[in-house]
């Protein structure tokens, strides 16, 4: 695909779909991108359901596949989650039909599609990649709620605001109870949402899989902080609250639970032996008279697993202004020629971008961040270490977002 | 207990308790007990944690059980959920001490307190009735989030506003993967909760235990609204919603989950094998263009559990007003030597109440409230009967809460 | 209207119109009647924008005014505030057309419209009273933000939700620059929307127009609860916050302010005066270590009006099923030949209703409840008087709307 | 100050303030603060009420000013807006004492404080100088919720969700009554806040200091989008949203509205003037079918003023994260000898600062920003130029917030 090549097109045909898990800032995307290329004299073309309305082009005739216009972009509601156009896990490759990619180049033909923005997270980039091998030009919007691409991406800063708000609501519920309350959230293979919804919601311990933890330091300071709290407290009550990532490598495992590893519920238990075990206890209730025999000879310990509640309902004002941002970076990208590439944002008047294989790379919590929390008193399993940054002045403004 | 008496002490002294789930309006009810008790000149004592406290009093030296102060008042936030005067489901029957009684008694009298504020749902008005058989007057301020007592109490306005929000945002999820969303509330043996949570979020079905349900309709309207959401729309999404209430009689448990039945996991269980031995869905999913050969041939099937996220956090404000308005009557109905009784609120200058044994009678969710809303378009899961309500002019200004 | 005329019409057909201001559960009780006329068969007729639909009724073509459809019904987001068919505040006799009764019985003819369901409140009630003097049946749903029907409305809980959060967070800002907030909320005539969210956040004085008040001793009472915060608080931080209905007399009127009548900025005025005036405020502020020469001699005093911001967004979970409940009550009742009534809701199988002049009087905030509020420590701008209710015992389960 | 000195300090004594307006992310900031010295064994020393706690200082006897623990640390709410240490936007200069600079230093002498934190904006950053010119080192974290920092700062984003969500909100009361709505809010000087809310939240246009604005241009726009709106809805129901920054130049003030400048106000009244002379309205509004003689001529047009509402309550996830980042970071600023630093965050394990001076000078909102968004169909008030950004390949992963 060469940028002269589009730019001679008179009326540039682009399809947008959204692929992969629903969140915040997609309805964003597709609605920048779509009042983008009105604008822009082009023609957006919504593929209902992602993949799904991909492999199905081919039966829409041609009157069924018309542009998008400003009525149809101003029924979608940016400061909702999820993708109004339709969204699916699907890849092509995975269709039980050996010609699924015929059939989906030939519905690209029949509607006269020159290229695709995408809006997905690492999984959705590889697919980008497919589709350009292929013979389809696209640009890649990146969106992920693990917040793992190399790039910013939409979705994680609703999630963690979301997050953020049921943990330190639930200690309403954990302070009543004198309960240790632990939380399983997103994150399959990485932290970022953890630690970012642990600390902004002040939890107490935060468990990822980037950091190898020993549950004995998470009992210790448990203990330790739970009855501390208690004995300073003027009704005996108080909370503990660990925040753990789905991707914890723990080995009991919840069935049918939507996605939830049971990586919390694994905790839990571990824990409520410890604490079962740990002969101490029960003095440590009685001295806080908490101790009742039979009943309440120690802490109770809950786990609770948001699960779609966090990826609903409201969209963050960042996910709504970074996904304008990014949806209608993709159409100037497509629109000069560039393809397999990933939208990171404008900085005044400079579009950048990535290469979708380098921006899809998985990006992992860095441990001098980890550091610099356990530096404030937040648990990560293991003993603490002073941090010691470096110090750097900068001299010229920096980039921003905001 | 005589009036009397209770009159003629100087200063009459109350110790507050809360009892059994958190929620919200248990913070509003203690703050007005022991606000409306010190404007009155009493001595409000706070209980830490419920029988909790109550068992371990007689611990305490007489000089750690101070009475309230309006600045001990003013730390708590009625705005929230919970009881920062802790709180416990233990009954002290289920003590592992012999003389739990005797002890509950001592710590009593060591403290010299009068009687008892004691706030709570249909289990705490049954212990209530202990208190006052081992000599302790006792008023009780109704509390469930089951709304299964004969008053009005306390807590459900709080969960039903968090829940029918969760509900409502989970549609953005089923939309965007054009999903059956299954969702488990509160409710163990009762469906108020589902009922008004369900109706106040504009779910699809609603299952409760008072409603016998053929799953089959259930199946039926999910089928054919969903198909029709599906057509109707230009991105081809949809979702149906059943919310259930978790004392549906359902044999799946899902173990270790905090209280969760099951029974939203076993509807869907169930409707999933109904799906994919319905043969006429692919034909469906074909013709709304959804059908991907192996990877999408029937709508996906979803259940979420929001379980504490429900009863923590923010209190609204009828649970507030509400909590205030009976927690206040608890403190003129005890110190004009009411005992044994439930507080349903003033109407105007008298203060309503019931006996406790006739207000924790359980109430069901009336049949014909749910002919009402089933003839308004909601699946009960059975066949919908005309509701034909007899009409009754009202003469006289209705009593009323706000 | 006779009930077996209208029970003859093979077709029902019933105008939908909202009327007055917007606010939480319009959308509900429209949703609800349009569905429960769609179940029973009738044609509901949605009239845009109340009133302004009416008069211009006439110019639409028969073709043009279609039975509303459950997919249309199904549009209306039920969660959310204001009238998705259009709202106005305009009464037929202020329209500048001597004719304009004849258009709109013209209108109603021409498109075969048997009655209307109005929603509004006591405004909307008489004008409901007009459209049957001039010969259309018409059953009254009661709406209104300000809560002074003698019916329960639509509107008011979710407003009072809003505000109470609202002034709740302003606290954050009080207490970080130890200010003192009035919060000017709706209310034009009546306190109880200023009673409810100022007991609903822990506000610490409400004013109102039922309750005759003397600034001096809301002053007295900030002073002494101000300071005693200050002294009390490690870091010498408070508030002291004041919750004034807009139907309070006040002389200042705040122009072109949208419906505020400056009373809450009336009240900050003469506040500043009096602490300007008290020659006491610098040595508290000394003591409080507060004094700062020039800059910060007094407490500094502000302003709030919510306005649009209480009554748009959200809706709660109650004005939905009270919305649902009484906008179905509506359909059953104008079919079954009732007109100029207002709804009150179900008890059970019965509907209750009230003949609209007598739903629609003003009814005011009660004095025994504010003298309850007043001894729990609220100030109400006079000296305190002893609450003493008269006790009385509820024998059979109440009426209730949950 | 010379980095040697500080760290040979056995027990580093560092004060903690904060300055200027309250908002979201200072109690994070000063929570990390305070935890990040008590784990490095230093004396946090909280200054109660910024410059007013300054001075006073030496007022409190060396007993009453002692370190803050980890129990006052964690009394403070980091999820919650304002600063609970107390707040002023009081400066030295402007105190009525010709010796308050050396009552000030008498106090930081007498407590033993070896440097300060200050949380605050350009004016506190320039404040800072002015400390170190007087010999108390001093480092500074960034606060301004109007974004006009040159690095990024807490609180802006707390104010953007609340002001996007109020926003979004307030058009269900604009479609309800067909009105215009001018929604005005922070911003002094600069318009990122109205950009990003409004941006965030779709509104139709946007008035910003930056951008010289026509506003027949805005008319236009906003007659043709609300007619379109009408039109095309089934209900002829639509609302136009101008969102304008406070630091726009307009002449008409509305006194006393604690901050508010009246921009908005003023826009509203020159649009009522502009609408009542176009002699197309009525032809618009009769072929909308909205046209009302005498009483519905014209769309109404109504202002709001959210103010303090928008900087309180809640605080974002994203202003608690940067919050506790920037916050610990001071620490090792200042731990390490600098002074006359404003804090970036960190970057990995290297923490970024710019000096004060370079990072408070003012930041405007950028031009290709705007037009980036007037090509997707936001109005600021002026002709639509082509947006052309240059295109740029980003090779490294980049750095990043979250």
């Amino acid at each position: 695909m060469k940028k002269k090549v589009l730019q001679n097109l008179e009326k540039l045909r682009i399809g947008v779909i959204t692929a992969g898990g629903d969140c915040g800032g997609l309805n964003a995307a597709q609605y920048a991108a779509i009042m983008t290329m009105l604008n822009l004299g082009y023609e957006p073309i919504v593929i209902p359901g992602g993949n799904i309305g991909l492999y199905n082009l081919i039966d829409y005739s041609v009157d069924e596949i018309l542009p998008a216009t400003v009525a149809f972009a101003e029924s979608i509601d940016i400061t909702r989650a999820g993708s109004e156009i339709g969204n699916t896990r699907i890849k092509i490759k995975q269709i039980d039909d050996p010609e699924s990619w015929e059939r989906v180049l030939a519905g690209i033909k029949k509607h006269r599609i020159d290229g695709l923005i995408v809006i997905g997270g690492d999984g959705t980039g590889r697919e980008s990649r497919r589709y350009i091998k292929h013979g389809i030009p696209c640009v890649h919007v990146p969106k992920t709620m693990d917040l793992d691409l190399q790039s910013l991406s939409v979705g994680a800063d609703s999630a963690i605001n979301k997050l953020a708000r049921i943990i330190s609501d639930a200690k309403t519920t954990g302070e009543s109870h004198n309960r240790v309350l632990i939380i399983e959230v997103f994150g399959a293979n990485t932290g970022h949402i953890a630690l970012c919804c642990g600390v902004g919601s002040n939890a107490d311990a935060i468990l990822i899989p980037e950091v190898e933890y020993d549950l004995g330091v998470v009992y210790r300071d448990l203990k330790r902080t739970l009855f501390d709290r208690f004995n300073r407290s003027s009704t005996n009550t108080g909370t503990y609250v660990i925040v753990v990532a789905e991707g914890l490598k723990e080995t009991e495992q919840r069935p049918g639970n939507g996605g939830a590893t049971g990586a919390g519920a694994s905790i839990a238990t571990r824990l409520k032996t410890m604490m079962k075990e740990d002969k101490e206890i029960v003095e440590l209730m009685k001295a806080a008279r908490l101790y009742v025999p039979g009943v309440n000879e120690a802490p109770e310990i809950r786990d609770v697993v948001p699960l779609y509640i966090a990826r609903s309902g409201e969209t963050s004002a960042l996910d709504v202004n970074f996904g304008l941002e990014v949806g209608a970076g993709a159409v100037y990208a497509l629109s000069q020629g560039l393809s397999g590439v990933t939208i990171l944002g404008f900085n005044k008047g400079t579009l950048n971008y990535m290469k979708t294989k380098n921006a899809i790379e998985r990006r992992y919590v860095d441990d001098d961040k980890v550091k610099m929390f356990e530096n404030m008193g937040f648990c990560f399993g293991r003993p603490v270490e002073l941090f010691e940054p470096t110090l750097h002045e900068v001299k010229k403004p920096p980039e921003r977002l905001y």
